[in-house]
Order: structure tokens, then C-alpha cells, then sequence
């Protein structure tokens, strides 16, 4: 079941004329909610402030939604926070309104029902079809223009292909539909540069983090899928599946190697102590 | 004043699960209303009909749409009329759902209050520096993913600028924020080619079947902005603003050309002819 608030007040309405609907034009957060709470809260809080700066989206008071948020999440075990913020309403026309006021629109969703088996034992991925376009002043944002995405998630509904790896248009890899990517390669851990494509997501940053603070070697740059190819290990990531080692995309298998495992105990800890 | 309908129903309510919201998974189309009928209504059809069937959304019903609109229009001495159509509501995540119904949104606006003297005596532009990202997979279509678009427009507030001119991001020049580019080059007519970006407007492609028809030399080619900028005329086009002679871009100025008084004059007379 999921509840859904809309500027605080408890319903499925939308208006029609909102600019996300209209342009996509906004961004959203999915957070993992665990005993009560919406889990590393301040990593997507300054994510979704950095995108609001870069879009020109002013005016969104960050604690009417964290007091939205507590009250939504207090009750909830394990569930899905997704938090969407527009522009809000306009008029017909690309030109956002001179002064505007963001919508908040809140959705607790029941947990995700991905198999036990994937963070455990590895996931088979396939390489999409669907390209990335590239543009740096979208790169990196969680936002609303999502539709490469869901033409690349729409390419299998086999339920045993759990991910999907994505190219940019220049053949470079870029990640997960919703996901992003390491791997190790000559035993550093390796993750594509996303300053031309690519969602910068809270668990690569976590990882990013740990891996810095732990003297882990560290490359974030462009790669190839030849370069991916080549990697000893890999795993997707996310807030909601934490770590999915690759065991097999197309036609290649990878064992879940020693650096895989660190880093999803590592978050896994993190996670627990809140 | 706006009246909106959604799914047949008189109503602001859009429900908030919406995939066009989450995702902009869906299109839309913007016809000029002129005494009782949505002009060039088979052309707009046509091109929503192709972005469904590119997008993977079906079950849209064209005659209850067509039947909603004549309802809509009719009384409308002169409006715009708006309609959205996006994948339905979904579940979270980016897969298309199994099944899923359409949603159709149909807003009438009243009719842009834009100078006359734009079309008259043609307009300023300027040239934005928001460029657009490429990607054939969605070029071409005006699927609702336009945050670009919101970028480019939002760069200036000037009432005296009409339209800007957006590059892509290898400095291919495509067209205006909300319209098309034509211009004038050794005599031949000449527009942006639109496979790897921008939208195929039904003006532009209006203006192709007539040069065509002409016997106009024509071409449909990449262009640089130094190619543009070697143009002897130059305009924008679309559905509401018809056409608008390019006067001025930042230090450059045109003459409103021949060619483009013959084009805004035979769009005028197929618009008055139904």
C-alpha cells in the first residue's frame, strides 16, 4: 500500500498543471526506511539541495519536509520513502514563473521483494541496448527525465535478469538503470566518472567515502565496456538493494570477489548504526 | 482561464503516481484553436501516434481523444489546446507496468498574447548556452522529459527576446526553445537536421511538404552556428507563433527575407484554407 502527502496534505492529487508533469521538471530522492527512519536522511537532503540550486527550484523549506517526512516514516518498519520536489504549478511554457512555490510530494512504498539471494549470492545483468545521452548540466541529478531509463528498463521483464548495464552514447559506461557501478580492476576499485551522464547516487558516494577513508585504491574516470569486461569484480549499488555483486552479464561470470564483500559488510555496519 | 480534462473528467486532479510525473515517460502536443477547431489536428495525431508507438505506449483510444477535444474546442473562438498523453499510473520503479492505461490530459489555454509585431517585423533572439545532450532514441519526438529546454529558457527574462537559439552539445545548431529554425544559405532553404536532438514540429514539417511542393531548394543537413550565421534570412516556427522572422541574434541582424515572407504567407493561407 503506499500513502502518498502532497504538500502536507494526505492525497493522490496532483495538479494537472504542475511543471513536473508538464517539463519533468524536478527532482526526486529514494530513501530506504528501517525502524522508523529514513535512512542516511542528510546524504539525500544535500543531494536534492545541490539539484534544487542547479535547477533554479528556490523556496523548498527543508524542515516542513523533514517534519513531513518523521511523521510518515515513524510508524513504518521497513518500507520506501520517495520524495519528489517540482517546480510547481505554472503556466503553459517552458519559462519558469518569475516566483513559484515547490511541490512536496511524499510516497511511502512497502519495501522492495528483490530475492534475498541477490545481495547474497550475485545477480545476472544484461547490457542494454538504450544509450545515455550525454550533457553535463543535467549529469550527476536525480531528476525527473527519466525516460532513457525506463526504455532501457522496458528492454527484458525476465525476472532473473535482475539489472541492466547502461552505455553512453559514446560507449562508455556509465551504470545501472537504477544503479550505479563499481569494479576492481588490478586491484583498485573502479567507478565511471558521471560528469557527463549518470545519476550520482547516495550508496556510490558512501562508497566513495569509505573507500577514501580506508586508503582503498581509487579511480573514478571514464571506462570503457571493455574496460568493465576486464574487471576481476563488480556490483551494483543503490539505497534500496544496498550492494548486487555481478556474477553474470551476457555472456561473462565473475566470482563475488573479497572487495565486494568488504564493502557491502562495511555498509551494511554503517547501516545498522544508523 | 484554463479547463482541463482529465480522462474525459473535468478536473485538476491528476493522480501523483502518474508515471509522466515520475519519469516524464509520456508526450504531449500544443495545437493552435481557431473558431470551433484545433488546427492541423491529423499532423499533431500523427506525430503523437509515432511517439507512442516509439515510447512503447498503447491503448490509447484516438477517437474517444478526438471526441474530448471536439467537445473541448468547439466553443473556442481562438485558444491553445494542450494534450498530454503518459505511460499511466505505475508502481514505483522505471519498468513500464505489464499493462497500463493511458493517461490523457487535455488543457485549453487562451491564445499566447505575443506582439504582433513579432511575426510583422520579426524578433530578437539571442543565443543560450544551454545546449542540448543527444540522443537519437528520443530525438525528434516531444516526449515530456524537456528540463533543457526549462534550462535554456529560464537563462533571460528581457520581454524584447523572443526566442533563443540552442546548440547541441557538439555546437550543431537545432533550433529555438519552443520552435524550429529555418534559414536562408546560397539561395537554398535550409533546417536543422533532428536525428540525434530537438523536436520535428508540425510547422517545420508543414514548411518541408510546401517547399517541396515549390520545387524550393531545400535542405535538411547539420549546421554549425557559423553556417547560421552566414544566412542571407532566417526564422522560427511553430504551431501558436507561426512564423518569426529572426531580426536580430546578440550583435548579428537580418533583413526579413523573401523566402520567408513567402512561407509565413503560405501557412497563413493553408490555416485560413482548414
Amino acid at each position: 500500500m503506499t500513502v502518498t502527502l502532497v504538500n502536507g496534505v494526505r492525497t493522490n492529487a496532483l495538479d494537472a498543471a504542475d511543471r513536473g508533469l508538464m517539463y519533468g521538471d524536478g527532482l526526486f530522492e529514494t530513501l530506504r526506511i528501517s525502524q522508523g527512519k529514513a535512512c542516511h536522511w542528510g546524504l539525500h537532503m544535500a543531494r536534492l539541495s545541490a539539484g534544487c540550486a542547479r535547477l533554479g527550484i528556490s523556496g523548498l523549506d527543508q524542515s516542513v519536509l523533514e517534519a513531513e517526512v518523521l511523521d510518515l516514516v515513524s510508524p513504518v518498519e521497513n518500507g520506501v520513502l520517495k520524495i519528489v520536489v517540482t517546480r510547481g504549478i505554472g503556466d503553459r511554457g517552458y519559462r519558469p514563473p518569475a516566483a513559484s512555490t515547490p511541490t512536496r510530494i511524499l510516497q511511502v512504498h512497502s519495501a522492495p521483494n528483490y530475492p534475498a539471494a541477490f545481495a547474497a549470492d550475485g545477480i545476472t545483468a544484461r547490457l542494454c541496448s538504450t544509450r545515455l545521452g550525454r550533457n553535463p548540466l543535467l549529469a550527476g541529478m536525480k531528476h525527473l527525465n527519466r525516460l532513457e531509463q525506463v526504455l532501457a528498463r522496458a528492454e527484458w521483464r525476465d525476472p532473473a535478469v535482475a539489472e541492466g548495464l547502461m552505455l553512453d552514447t559514446f560507449g562508455l559506461v556509465v551504470g545501472g538503470t537504477m544503479s550505479n557501478l563499481f569494479f576492481v580492476l588490478d586491484g583498485a576499485l573502479c567507478t565511471p566518472d558521471l560528469a557527463e551522464c549518470g545519476v550520482a547516487g547516495v550508496t556510490r558516494q558512501r562508497i566513495l567515502e569509505y573507500a577514501r577513508r580506508q586508503n582503498i585504491p581509487l579511480h573514478v574516470a571514464r571506462y570503457t565496456l571493455e574496460d568493465f569486461q576486464a574487471s576481476a569484480e563488480a556490483f551494483f549499488c543503490n539505497s534500496l538493494i544496498g550492494v548486487w555483486p555481478i556474477r553474470r552479464l551476457d555472456n561473462q561470470t565473475w566470482p563475488i570477489g573479497d572487495m565486494t564483500r568488504r564493502i557491502a559488510t562495511a555498509l551494511d555496519s554503517e547501516e545498522t548504526a544508523g
